[in-house]
C-alpha cells in the first residue's frame, strides 16, 4: 500500500497547557505532505519529527485564530532561510489575507520562493486543491469565526497486476502499466486473455477528515460517510457542555457521535482543553459511544 | 537584596536546532517582569518557567527580525484569553508597528486589554523607559536590519539601617524610612546623631545588559563600563569568522572581547546558531579570553 499517514504536530488548544501544543497536522500521501493548520511552534515541531521540508507545497488553515496560525510566519522564513525555491501554497479563508500579506511584507522581503494564497469559501463543501493523489475538500463548519474542515481523498488507485499469471501468460513486465489501466492481452495465437483474470481489484481509495474548531454539527456526516479516519475536535468534555455550546466547540462524546453518524473506521479527537486534566477518562467518554477513538498526541502518526 | 534576575526562555537562532528555541528572556526586578525579545514559542516557554503574566507589562524587542518577535501574536493573545485587563506596552525599532498593527486588527478585535507601541530610536543610546526600580537604555548595535539592545540598571538604592543603633538611641522603626532617605536623628536632649552612624551605605546598583544580533562593536563599551551582567549574542565560533562578518553576527571570542573591554563581572552568551555541534568548545572559545564566562540555556535563570 502507499503511503497515507497523519502526523500529529499540536493538538491542544489555544492556552499553552498540558505539555500539548497548539493544532498543526501532517497528512503525508504517496510522499507529498499537506500541512492543516499551522498553530505556534509547528516549524520546532516538524524540525522534531524530521519530515524534510521540501516535500511540503500546500498548507490549509481551518480559521484565523491564532492557535491555527500563529506558526505560519516562522515556518515561512525559516524554509526562506533553507533556501527553498519551490512555491508554498496556503489555502485559507480570506480573513487570513491581510496576515499573511503583513507577515510576507515585513519579514520575507528578499525570501527566495513565492507564497501564494489562495481563498477558501468556508461556506461551501467544494474541491479546494487537487493532484494526482489526493482531492480536498472543504468542510463547513460553525464557529466563532469563518470556519471549514478539510476532507482528503485519496483518488482512485489502480488494480494490481498478477505475476502469477503474467508468468503464465508470458507477458513482458512492461506491459504491466497498460494492463494496470485496463488492457486485455491478446496472445500471439490470437486468443485474447480478459484483463479480470490479470489483475486484482485496486484498494480502496482512502480519506481523511480533519473536523478543527466546530460546534457539534450532525449534518456533516453525509459528507464523510465511510471515511477511513476521522479527526474530530474534542475541546471540552460533556463536563462542560454549555461551555462547548457557548464558544462554538464539542465535546468528546459529541466526537464519537459524529463518527457514529458518518459510519467512520476509526476517530481520533484533539484540540484539547486545559481544563481536561485526565484524558483516559476523556477517551472513554468518546469510547463509550464510538469503540475505535484514539486519541492524538504531539508526535503520534497515525497510518491509514 | 532585591529580586534582579535574567530567565532564559530561548538561546537560539533563526532555524529550529540543538533543541534550542529562538530568542527571548525575561528579567525580574523587585517582583516586576521585563520581557526582552519574544520569538516563537514564548508563550509555551513562559508557561513552562511559571512566572505569572500578570507581573509583565513591558516588552523589549531588539529587531524585526521573526526569530526574536514572532512569538508576540500568541502570547498577546493567550493573555486576552487569560482575562488581562492591564497595558501592556511594546517597546521596538518602527518597522514592527505594521506587523503588531495587523496582529491586533486581525486577532484581537475583542480583547479586554491595550497594547501600545512605543517605536525606538537604535541609532541612539537613549533611556527608553524607567519607573521605581529600573532605567531601560537603547544600546545601538550593526546588524542587517535596524538593531538595539537593551541595558537595564537598576536605580540608586537606599541605605540599609543599623537596627543595633536603632536600639541604642532609642529610635522608633516608624522613622526607618525617613533615616533612609538621609535624615539625622535628634535625641531628646537635642543631641544629633548623624546619618551615617544610623546607617550602612546601599547595596551597589545592578546592571544588566543584552546584546542581541551585532556585529563585534568595540565602541558599545563605553555604555557598558563595569556591567554585572553581559548578555553577548555568539551566533557562531571563530571557525564562522567570515560567516559571522558577512551575516551581522558576532563569534563567542568576540563576546568574550567584549566583556573584558566593558569590564563586565561576567559573560553570559547566547543565540547559538545550528552550526555549533559542541557547545562547550563554543563556551571554552569565551573563556579563554574572559573566564566569568557562562553559556544560557532555556529554563535557566541567572541571579543578578
Amino acid at each position: 500500500m502507499e503511503t497515507f499517514n497523519v502526523h500529529i504536530l499540536g493538538c491542544g488548544s489555544a492556552k499553552p497547557s498540558n505539555g500539548h501544543l497548539p493544532s498543526c497536522q501532517v497528512v503525508e500521501v504517496r510522499g507529498k505532505l499537506y500541512m492543516v493548520d499551522c498553530g505556534e511552534g509547528a516549524q520546532m515541531q516538524w524540525s522534531r519529527v524530521g519530515l524534510g521540508m521540501t516535500r511540503l507545497g500546500h498548507i490549509f488553515i481551518s480559521h484565523s485564530h491564532g492557535d491555527h496560525c500563529f506558526g505560519l510566519p516562522g515556518l515561512i522564513s525559516t524554509m526562506g532561510l533553507l533556501g527553498r525555491t519551490a512555491e508554498l501554497h496556503v489555502h485559507a479563508p480570506a480573513d487570513l489575507r491581510p496576515f499573511l500579506d503583513c507577515v510576507l511584507a515585513t519579514f520575507c522581503k528578499d525570501m527566495g520562493y513565492r507564497v501564494l494564497f489562495h481563498e477558501v469559501d468556508t461556506s461551501q463543501h467544494a474541491l479546494v486543491f487537487e493532484d494526482r493523489s489526493i482531492e480536498v475538500w472543504s468542510l463547513p463548519l460553525r464557529h466563532r469565526v469563518p470556519c471549514c474542515g478539510y476532507l482528503f481523498r485519496e483518488k482512485p488507485l489502480l488494480p494490481h497486476i498478477r505475476p502469477e499469471m503474467f508468468a503464465c501468460y508470458d507477458i513482458p513486465l512492461s506491459q504491466a502499466n497498460n494492463i494496470k489501466m485496463g488492457m486485455d492481452w491478446t496472445m500471439p495465437d490470437g486468443e485474447v486473455i480478459p484483463n479480470a483474470r490479470l489483475t486484482r481489484p485496486a484498494d480502496a481509495a482512502r480519506s481523511y477528515a480533519y473536523c478543527s474548531d466546530t460546534l457539534f454539527t450532525p449534518s456533516l456526516s453525509s459528507w464523510l460517510a465511510g471515511v477511513d479516519l476521522l479527526y474530530h475536535e474534542a475541546t471540552f468534555g460533556e463536563d462542560y457542555l454549555l461551555r462547548a455550546k457557548q464558544t462554538g466547540h464539542s465535546t468528546a462524546r459529541q466526537a464519537a457521535e459524529m463518527a457514529v453518524l458518518c459510519h467512520a473506521k476509526r476517530l481520533l479527537v484533539g484540540h484539547f482543553s486545559g481544563r481536561i486534566k485526565d484524558e483516559t477518562a476523556h477517551l472513554r467518554e468518546a469510547t463509550d459511544v464510538f469503540p475505535e477513538t484514539l486519541l492524538a498526541s504531539e508526535g503520534k502518526t497515525f497510518e491509514l
